[in-house]
């Protein structure tokens, strides 16, 4: 297996993860089959067309290479069907999306790198590819986006892609480096989701109830 | 009349379709007159400028050419005022609404294939340039978007899509079969409408009452 | 100091004004550090990336030059622990938010001309530049963009980017008229903040209450 077919395997599992936690989300608002495939595709490809249009890479992947959407609708069809099943395996889910958000954190960056983009936006770059699906997706859902409420979770990836642009600058970027990358990004979510840890909140000003 | 005169008209037809939709949208909101121009505009235009982003047309038409922003804030503006009487029109807009989807979907679907877009890509970016600015109206409106819930819509386009892809790919690129195209989804959406066609909705879990 | 540095030293300051802004809608939400940062970035550079992908300049200038998402991100930050004091500030951040209205009307209208966007489109632009930041800002924390609703706020920033365009179109490019310009839309904020002006809304339908 050469090194772009395994990336390309390890993207179409991110992909595979996110259109699965689109889909649920819309199951869960009672969305009808199309609604739920939309917001699986979006949850699952949103993040990467905002990459792709900001580097300026048209089309963007979702629609340039026909396996990324195929594999975002049967998933998020998949899970329209089995959803009962699925949310059984919330604990399975969870570690999944954090796999899928060290992968797309790295991948992210790295292609904002490639298209020369400085240091600091090509961080920012693979934040949103990692995190805009799901924003677009709780958008979508009306919810406000859980991202900006109360997990690690785009912190995670930030962590992430600030070590994949350190690495790039020192000149390590060989697969190792990487894959150290995504580790970190999956454990640090991971170790977030065990204890609980949150980004702090803003206090409360004195005589006004939190909303 | 030139078939580009033609397909202009066709096409600004569509646009004051779609800002007369969400024009109304924003008048039961009670947006005031700018924000009722402005959802008019987003709504007639919105999918438009996505796809012109994604298949890197830039600027995208709507800002290109001055004559899709004004009859999309003429008409809106228009709405903002006769609204009462638009309203009584409930079934003339459906059916209004239903041939702009099927004129938006052929020509976002031309387009793409025109910037070299592989089928699939060219098929989403039509059914995108379809309902994308709907979708940004609901979410301007503060609603989950209908074209998620429960009606045959936005799979009315799909279907128009993949036509249009396929006749391209056997060489029928005339103006009958796309004609034919539009149609199609024009006809799948108003028998849709008729007889309450929806996408299947999920079935709820065992012993969980539906939200 | 050049004219460039002063462009730019005034564009950081409206990132700041809109940075701050986005940043106390958030911590209202009680989203946490990380969503008000989040929501600080993207409400002083929404409306510019926005504005950057229609005329093709990518990388947008918030992801290429590191001082805009730093001093966004910074001034983010700073609102989150310091609100409490912030909130008592509230006429000088309206009259700052004016100015920075006035600024990325003026500088978002200038981009669009310069990218050689035809006359309607680019004061749709330079307009789209100035609000955006703020439509997302309610978006992501589950609003009606205000902008949509009860003010003078667009509209100043539509005065402003005709203004531009006029200019534009005879000759005067110099300092002192775009500085008018920015003026313009400055003052007529002002005045519509102070004498309570609206745009108007629409008259409801006999017999039907207003939502």
């Amino acid at each position: 297996m050469t090194t772009s077919t395994a990336l390309l395997l390890a993207d179409l599992a991110g992909v595979m993860v996110f259109a699965a936690s689109g889909a649920s989300a819309a199951v869960a608002k009672r969305l009808d089959l199309f609604g739920v495939v939309f917001v699986g595709f979006v949850a699952a490809l949103g993040g990467g067309i905002v990459r792709d249009l900001v580097i300026d890479e048209v089309p963007p992947l979702a629609f340039a290479d026909w396996r990324y959407a195929t594999t975002a609708a049967v998933t998020a069809a998949a899970i329209f069907w089995l959803h009962p099943q699925f949310a059984r395996l919330r604990t399975t889910v969870l570690v999944l999306d954090a796999a899928g958000l060290g992968l797309f954190t790295v991948t992210g960056t790295l292609k904002a790198l490639d298209a020369e983009v400085p240091p600091v936006g090509a961080v920012l770059i693979g934040m949103i590819t990692a995190i805009g699906g799901g924003l677009v997706r709780d958008l979508l859902t009306g919810e406000i986006p859980v991202v900006l409420r109360r997990e690690i979770y785009a912190v995670a990836a930030l962590t992430g892609a600030i070590l994949v642009v350190l690495l790039n600058v020192l000149g390590y970027t060989g697969p190792i480096p990487l894959t150290a990358a995504v580790l970190l990004v999956f454990g640090v979510r991971l170790v977030a989701l065990r204890r609980r840890w949150s980004a702090p909140v803003p206090t409360p000003r004195t005589g006004v109830p939190p909303q």
